[in-house]
């Protein structure tokens, strides 16, 4: 099959879902049981993959997400039922209004259509994507990487009949066999079928794809995130964040890369920072103030630590004159994610939420609650850094668009 | 100055911008004062542009889109005024919870950024684009046709004074200068700087853009619109309908270009529609069926004229077996725009509008509504015809973005 013919395949199934219904849940509570009761194939498959990985000497972070469980089975069918769980976004009256010339306006909310995926290595994606998509009443084209096609496969398999035995064309969830460079070029370009493409994985594919697309593409994930420690922070409160934002998973986007502490509350402050950091062994690199307060022990900062999402233990430190100097400081090497300030001023607080332009902007809290759940939400496929459609965590809801329906009895204009 | 330049002295003033408030409206009414005291200066310059038009050869249609009168400066300035008089989106709390962990959610509207804008001979889109940028928030760099560089220059001087004289920086309205498709092509790639680009124009610009941007765009003003008059119609009111939905303006977007008539009523209902169009000599081309309805003086229509927005006095013109077949013709030609159906059918109403998947879908009432004033939202910068962030008439809210701001004290995660 050919990505046009996927393209074709799924947006005629795209127009089926986009009328069905309570049958995307039941479809969903399939998927879920199925998930579990073909747990073998599933796990036979995974570990092809990770046989063929561990003979290509594939490291051991890489080899762990891409190993499916047990458990991690359950959790990926775990996920899909509470996305069943969730309300139905698709028909929801948005706005309305009856105009004067008695045209009945109603905005309601509607499927995208056909949403293309690109991912990475880890194989509860391709479920847990799927999942979000169909029960926004869109088709799904997943394109997994090849690491994890054995898996992947087994897990669209599985979905597919479960799709089908609900009722729903099975065309809904198809999975892209090529995983070569070729057919995520292909994806980029299947305009007239693909009403978003969203990559998810690291910084690479992500650009990528912004910058070869033709068909329109949500950017998620890029997270170089800041916390800045204002002169008149409570110090403990600081440092607990930072250590919080830094080593609680410093592998996910919403985790911090760079702090940044005014010069007045430097002294007292980055010592008790540093030693929170020490428990966990992490690496400080830091600018001349910095190193002149901690010693010599820190890793001098270059110009690309200010740019470099670690996803790693390694915390980047600048002492900055001022809040101005905090927030020119962001405003030039952030990716626009998450930010935080930690401080006891109303003014500063105020002030630092307006002024900084990222998808998630805090006050003494850490990063790492920027997460369709932790902000009632329910589950994301991303997050997103880019302005339009969508900001921040992307769940259902950002998964669809709206269409005018308007009544009359004759009018003209 | 180069492009980059520019877009870097736009970010810095959309950065003001965004926190502008009030000062907003004072600088659109200065426009608006401006343009109207100013309008002298954007007369001889319009003339100029007019000169260099008729040597050209320009042709009558497009010589009158590019001039300018004492009245249409007036209509400028209205406009302009219009836009202050509306509510300001910006700061405005979409959405917000307080967390079972104390933390308090809000997600707030802000400006998208830098929003480009290429259109081509109107010159009045200069004040009427920009008017919308600013008042959501974002500073907008302009890109018109050669044929109206001139009026477009005079018109962009007067507006950057006049939001200087107001207090915000002049850069929150831009102009390039070249004309050449160069710039075109540089505005399509100027990544990193502006959140959105916007063609206006013809359908050749509109395609040009989206195949070739690598910034987010958003599609505006393709309209291959249909009536489908249904085997209950009142035929009365749909030869209105259609009378006015092609004649009143055959230029613009939300008129139609293509009926479809089921075979049940179209003996009787094609006569009267064709007598109607008549009094406007509209050219009806038709199929088979329509053709031995009406007579040889009905040109044959051949596959491209299902495919063609004639922006003129002509009419495509189908007889259908059933509703399913008209839903599969506009599935299949319509360019997701707007579409109609005439019924009495309670059922067939409730199907045409689920099933057509275009930004407005109307019963018993002419497309030419698909406007942001005619349904209530305000001055418009297009109608989108594509899924993603704006779909329909797009008017200041849809020039804006969200970010999510966090307050806490001390939660970690």
């Amino acid at each position: 099959m050919t990505l046009t013919e996927m393209g074709q395949a799924a947006k005629q199934a795209a127009a089926e879902l986009a009328l069905a219904g309570a049958k995307k849940d039941a479809a969903l509570r399939a998927i879920a049981n199925a998930l579990e009761n073909q747990e073998r194939k599933l796990l036979d498959a995974n570990e092809l993959d990770l046989k063929l990985a561990r003979q290509s000497g594939m490291r051991p972070a890489m080899l762990d997400r891409l190993t499916l469980t047990h458990e991690r089975i359950a959790g990926m069918a775990k996920g899909v039922r509470d996305v069943a769980a969730q309300e139905d976004p698709i028909g929801q009256v948005v706005e309305g209004s009856v105009r004067p010339n008695g045209l009945e306006i109603r905005r309601v909310r509607v499927p995208l259509g056909v949403i293309g995926i690109i991912f990475e290595a880890r194989p509860n994606v391709a479920a847990d994507a799927s999942a979000l998509c169909l029960k926004a009443g869109n088709a799904v084209i997943l394109r997994g990487g090849k690491e994890a096609i054995h898996s992947n496969t087994a897990c669209a398999e599985i979905m597919r009949a479960a799709v089908e035995s609900a009722g729903l064309p099975e065309d809904c969830i198809q999975l892209v066999q090529d995983t070569t460079h070729a057919s995520a070029d292909a994806m980029m370009n299947l305009t007239g079928y693909l009403d978003v493409l969203i990559p998810r994985g690291g910084r690479g594919l992500i650009r990528h794809v912004t910058e070869n697309a033709h068909v329109p593409v949500i950017q998620t994930g890029a997270g170089n995130c800041h916390v800045y420690v204002d002169d008149s922070a409570d110090i403990d409160m600081a440092a607990n964040i930072i250590y919080n934002a830094k080593t609680s998973r410093p592998s996910v986007c919403n985790a911090i890369e760079t702090i940044l502490v005014h010069q007045a509350i430097a002294k007292q402050a980055l010592p008790v920072i540093a030693a929170r950091l020490a428990e966990k062994n992490v690496e400080l690199r830091g600018c001349p103030r910095t190193r002149r307060i901690l010693g010599e022990s820190v890793v001098p900062a270059a110009e690309e630590d200010w740019e470099t999402e670690y996803d790693d233990y390694i915390l980047a430190v600048r002492v900055v004159d001022s809040m101005e100097q905090a927030l020119a400081h962001i405003a030039k090497y952030s990716t626009g994610h998450s930010e935080c300030i930690v401080t006891n001023s109303y003014d500063h607080a105020r002030l630092f939420q307006q002024r900084v332009d990222s998808a998630a902007v805090y006050v003494n809290a850490s990063t790492r609650f920027t997460d369709g759940g932790e902000f009632g939400l329910g589950a994301e496929i991303g997050i997103s850094t880019q302005k339009l459609h969508a900001r921040g965590p992307m769940g259902v809801r950002q998964l669809t668009s709206t269409k005018f329906l308007i009544m009359g009895n004759g009018q003209v204009r």
